[in-house]
């Protein structure tokens, strides 16, 4: 039931976009890109159109096979299911489960903390400490699970959806200045995935919307 | 693989947890309740011990078949996998990316924005109003989605995962006195859900630890 090539709206710098990117980079789909500027105009995921196509006011939205889906880990799930070479969740249950509770503990955990619409609330002056405490708290814990779980990459040797969150992870606490020293296994593991090619295509740094100044 | 009961560490009122305890209510799966009181004491959720057992300080987390999960729905999915009867995802795969998109709005979205450690971070005084927020712009959005989406519940007329995030938040916004009546849709599916055994086994009023003033 594929119509067409899947659309994703996107902004460069949205982790949870990226997250996307990289899962259609691995599996090789080939996808249009209709970029949604989160700052611009006062942010164009507020215009009526965008709306009618995701209530949530958010990026990312993917229109593929004729629906549209919000939330970048409905939308791994579903390519998984769809798409499901190379994989993403390993096959054996308790594995998949470490993995869709590392992914959660980003996607619930740490991000809705410290994105742009919460940052927005909390208030001129308050914004970097409060990203900063929402990264490290939830960053102490993943350093912890990760020293039991990881391989060369977040569980074991194979990439995962929750190697999908965490490179984008690790990009926002930079941008927050948090110090990464303390997580040694994180540092590793975001190193090693992104001497990837699929994480580096779908950097924030290589999107068509990204400003020339920022371009890698 | 199953190595005695399932240990279920939970709060009363946790939202999460119940989300869990529902599913395991309508899967028949029977388990022991540890409570984690998440008040007393600073916050049981800090001990050492459970630290180690969940490095997120949070609940819930599930003990079972020798691994413990945490995230609720990280718990659920592997529940789904491993005790598939009744299903709480539908087989089709793009029903199944609705369903997980609702429950990732709730999940993602709408809680970790008025949870017990944000809302300290927020300050006395300013934590009805954040909570408020919050729920509101998340219950718009979600809606406007179970518009087109809902039967007698979440999506089509199956209970799902979807309907397992959707009551528990609905607690959460009574609790913080957000108007429902701009909800229609949500309130009518919240109220069928309610009349279902499962739903009010796993209530907050019915656990090992409510406060007897609370219970039902």
């Amino acid at each position: 039931m594929q119509v067409g090539k899947p659309v994703l709206y996107s902004y460069f710098r949205s982790s949870c976009t990226w997250r996307v990117r990289i899962a259609l980079a691995l599996k090789g789909i080939d996808y249009e890109t209709v970029p949604v500027n989160l700052i611009k105009d006062g942010g164009q995921q507020f215009s009526k159109e965008f709306q009618t196509l995701n209530p949530m006011k958010q990026v990312p939205a993917l229109k593929i096979d004729g629906i549209t889906i919000g939330q970048s880990l409905a939308i791994i799930e579903y390519l998984e299911e769809t798409r499901p070479t190379p994989r993403l969740l390993p096959q054996d249950p308790q594995k998949k489960a470490i993995v869709r509770m590392i992914s959660d503990l980003i996607a619930s955990g740490i991000q809705p903390l410290q994105n742009l619409s919460v940052l927005k609330q909390v208030g001129e002056g308050k914004q970097l400490p409060w990203a900063q405490e929402a990264i490290t708290s939830g960053f102490n814990a993943l350093e912890q699970i990760l020293r039991s779980t990881a391989g060369k990459y977040c569980v074991g040797d194979e990439v995962s959806m929750a190697d999908l969150c965490l490179v984008p992870q690790v990009a926002n606490a930079e941008r927050f200045k948090v110090d990464l020293s303390h997580y040694p296994t994180i540092c590793q593991i975001n190193k090693a995935l992104l001497a990837l090619e699929a994480f580096q295509v779908s950097h924030p740094s290589r999107q068509p919307d990204t400003p020339a100044e920022l371009r890698a």
